[in-house]
C-alpha cells in the first residue's frame, strides 16, 4: 500500500485532483491496522525535577497549573501513528501555516481522573471520550485511531502523575487529549500530519464556596449550531463562535449563555454545556427535560451519565433518595417560551447546565428577550433534583459508590 | 489603566465573573492606542543563509514553499502590541492548552504580490484584507490592531522579501497574515495572548496549463454558514468544517463543492471561493449574479473586485472588451433550480468561483441531486464574461494597467 500511497502524493496539477487522490489516500491510511497507535512502543522521559504540587487554593482559576509530563503521539499518512512518547511538559512547535493554526483542524476531549476513598485513581467513563473523540477527528478529517489503545497511553501518564491526583473533596486531575491537524500547507485538505497530546490539570471544585447558581443571558442573536453543522463535535471551531455570545452575556451582567435556537428559540445548550429543566406538571409528575441529540447537541458524558441514573430511579431499577417518584426523563424540544411560562406559573422546578468541568452547575435567572426568568434553587444553592442527581454522581466519580463507570487506571 | 487591569486579573472565583471582568479589560486594552502596533520600533534579523528561488515548475503545489523571512507581533492583554520583528522563518512555539489549539481561535487573510512590467513589486487590495481581517478577530474575540501599522510591517517584509516575487506570467508571491489566540488555558473566554505572524510563499497559476474547467458536488448534507454564525468572516472554523464536504464531493468525482443553502437551496459559495452565475434574460440582457453580503457569505475582495469592475462596464464608466453592452450586475438570491432550469433552457452562459488563489475558476458541470448541470465554458475553458473580467482584473493586478487597486511596497 505505501507505495501507492506515495506516488499518489506526488504534486498534482491542481488543488482539486490533490484532493480527491488524498482522500483516498487518508481512508486507507485511516483503516490501515499496521499503521495503528501502538502502546508497546511507548516511550518515556522522565522530567529531570518535579514541580511542587500547588496548594488546593491555587486551584482556583480553571485549566492554569499542569503537571510534569505530557503524552505526545504523531500520525503522518505514509507512516501512520509513530512511537508514543511521554515527555516532559513543553511547547509544542508548529509551522507558521500549520492546518490547525489556519483552518481550525482540532477537535479535543476532557474528562478527569478521581482519587478514591482507598486511595486509588479513578478515571470517569474515559471511553465515552475516546468514542466521541473518533467521531470529532472524522468530521474534521482528522486521523482516526484505536480508541482503547489511545486510552491505554492516557492510563500511564495518569498513572505516572497520578501524585498530582489531589485527596480533597471536589478536586481532581483534568485531562485534556487534544488532536492537531499539523501540516504546513496553504491549501484547504485532510492533513498528511497531525499530532495528539495529552495533558493533565490538577483542578479544583467549579464552585469553591458551595453551589453559586448563575444567570443566564438567552442568546438569540448568533448560533452555536445548525442542521448540517458542527454542534454535535467537540471540535475548537464550536468554541472560538461562542465567545461573542460570552461577550454580549456578560455585558447584561451574565456569566453565561443559554443557547436559543431556531424561531421557536429552542433551550439547547449553557455556554459549554449541555442544559436541563425540569418540570412540574399538573397531574403532579416531575419532568427532567433536555434537547434531544439532533446533530446539535453536544453528545455530553455528564449528560448522557445523569440521564442514565435519573432513567435508573424512573424505572425503580435503582432509586435515588431525593428524587420525586412521579419522575420522567424526556430527550424532547424545549421552547424557552414553555419555561418562561412553567416559571411564571409556579411550574419550573429547577434548570441547570451539565458537563465536565461543573458536573451540575445550577441557574437561578434567564434573561429573556428583555425579561428575568426567575427559577428556584434549594437553599444552599441547588435543587432537590440536581443535588440528588449531583450526589449519586458524585458518588460515582469519586469511587464512594462502585460502579462500571469509574476506570481505576 | 494598567493597575486596574492587572488587579482584575487575579484569579476570582468562578469562569463566568473572571469573563465579565475579562471582557472588560479587554475593550480596554483594544481601543487603547497607546498599546498600538508600532512599526517604527521593527526589529530585523535577517536569516544566515537565503535559501535558492525555486524554479517555476516547483510551484505546482500551492503553499508549499515558504520565503526565508517572516513577521512576528505579540500581543498580550497587559502591555498591548510587542515588538515586531522581522525574523528567519521557523516554527511557532505554543503551549498544548493554547487557545487556538483548543478552541480554534485564529482568523487569517492571503493576498498576493505581483512583480509588475517595470519590474517593481505591488500588493493588491491590502488594505481591504487588513479590514477584513479586524472583522474577524472582532469574531473570535482577537485584538485588534491598527491596520495600516500592520501592513506597513508587512510591506517591509514584502520588500526583504522581494526577489521571491516571480516574474513569470501569471506567478506570484501569496501572503498569509494569521492572528491566534496563544494563552494556555482550559476555560474558554478572549485570550490574554496573541500572535500575528505573516509568512510569503511563491505560487504558481492555479491552472497551469491553461484553465481547466471544474465539476462541482452540490452540498446539501452539510452547511458552511447559518444565519447568526461565522460564515462572512475569515476564521479557521469556516474552513475545517468544509473539509467533509469536499471529501463527499471527491467521492462523486467532484474536486469542489458548491454550498447550497438553506430549503431552497441557494448558491452561495464554491469551495473556499465566491460563487458567480451568468444568465441570459428573454429580452438579451446578460446578468452576472453572486449571492448578497447577508452575513452568511465571505466578503472575497475578488469577488468585490469583480462586481466593481463589471458595475463600471455596466455603468459605461469604464468598457471592458469582449463584456456584451446590455449587462447587469445582481447581488441576489439564486436559487439552484433556477441554475438548472437555466442550463437546460440554454439560458446559463457561464459559472465560475473567485478569489485570491486561482481568481477566476471556471465550472462546466454542477452534480445536483443525482442529476448533471452542464455549463457552457469558451474553446479555452473560460467562458466570455469571466475572461474579460479576468483579463482586466490581471492587468490591474499585475501593474500592466495602472489603478489604485495596485499597491507597489
Amino acid at each position: 500500500m505505501l507505495r501507492s500511497v506515495r506516488s499518489s502524493l506526488r504534486p498534482s496539477r491542481n488543488v482539486g485532483a490533490r484532493y480527491a487522490v488524498n482522500s483516498r489516500v487518508l481512508r486507507a491510511a485511516y483503516t490501515s491496522t499496521a499503521l495503528g497507535v501502538e502502546p508497546s512502543k511507548l516511550e518515556i522521559q522522565h522530567a529531570p525535577q518535579l514541580k511542587p504540587k500547588p496548594d488546593p487554593s491555587e486551584l482556583r482559576v480553571f485549566g492554569k497549573i499542569v503537571t510534569d509530563h505530557m503524552l505526545s503521539v504523531p500520525w503522518n499518512v505514509l507512516t501512520g501513528w509513530g512511537t508514543p512518547r511521554i515527555h516532559p511538559f513543553g511547547k509544542v512547535l508548529l509551522d507558521p501555516h500549520a492546518s490547525v493554526l489556519n483552518f481550525a483542524q482540532t477537535c479535543f476531549e476532557g474528562f478527569k481522573a478521581y482519587r478514591t476513598p482507598s486511595g486509588k485513581v479513578a478515571l470517569f467513563r474515559p471511553d465515552m471520550n475516546m468514542k466521541r473523540m473518533q467521531t470529532s477527528a472524522g468530521r474534521a478529517t482528522l486521523p482516526q485511531f484505536d480508541g482503547e489503545a489511545m486510552l491505554e497511553l492516557i492510563k500511564q501518564l495518569v498513572r505516572l502523575e497520578k501524585d498530582w491526583v489531589p485527596s480533597k473533596p471536589g478536586y481532581s486531575l483534568y485531562v485534556r487529549p487534544l488532536l492537531i491537524g499539523t501540516e504546513g500547507t496553504l491549501v484547504v485538505n485532510p492533513p498528511s500530519d497531525a499530532l495528539l497530546t495529552v495533558i493533565c490539570c490538577p483542578v479544583g471544585p467549579y464552585y469553591p464556596e458551595g453551589f453559586k447558581p448563575i444567570a443566564l443571558y438567552g442568546t438569540t442573536e448568533f448560533i452555536r449550531a445548525a442542521p448540517g453543522g458542527i454542534g454535535s463535535y467537540k471540535l475548537g471551531a464550536n468554541y472560538v463562535t461562542g465567545l461573542v455570545a460570552a461577550k454580549e452575556a456578560a455585558k447584561h451582567g451574565c456569566p453565561q449563555n443559554l443557547w436559543l435556537q431556531g424561531p421557536n428559540h429552542l433551550v439547547t445548550e449553557v455556554g459549554t454545556m449541555n442544559a436541563m429543566a425540569v418540570f412540574k406538571h399538573p397531574d403532579g409528575t416531575i419532568e427532567l427535560a433536555t434537547a434531544p441529540l439532533d446533530g446539535m447537541i453536544l453528545p455530553g458524558v455528564t449528560r448522557n451519565s445523569v440521564l442514565a441514573l435519573a432513567r435508573e430511579h424512573a424505572s425503580g431499577n435503582s432509586r435515588i433518595e431525593g428524587l420525586p417518584d412521579n419522575f420522567v426523563v424526556s430527550e424532547r424540544e424545549i421552547p424557552m417560551k414553555e419555561v418562561q411560562e412553567a416559571a411564571k406559573a409556579g411550574a419550573l422546578v429547577e434548570f441547570f447546565g451539565t458537563g465536565t468541568a461543573a458536573v451540575i452547575s445550577p441557574v437561578n435567572r434567564i434573561r429573556y428577550l428583555d425579561e428575568d426568568v426567575h427559577i428556584p434553587t434549594g437553599p444552599d444553592g441547588m435543587g432537590p433534583v440536581s443535588k440528588s442527581l449531583w450526589q449519586r454522581l458524585v458518588a460515582i466519580q469519586t469511587g464512594a459508590i462502585e460502579h462500571s463507570w469509574s476506570v481505576v487506571v
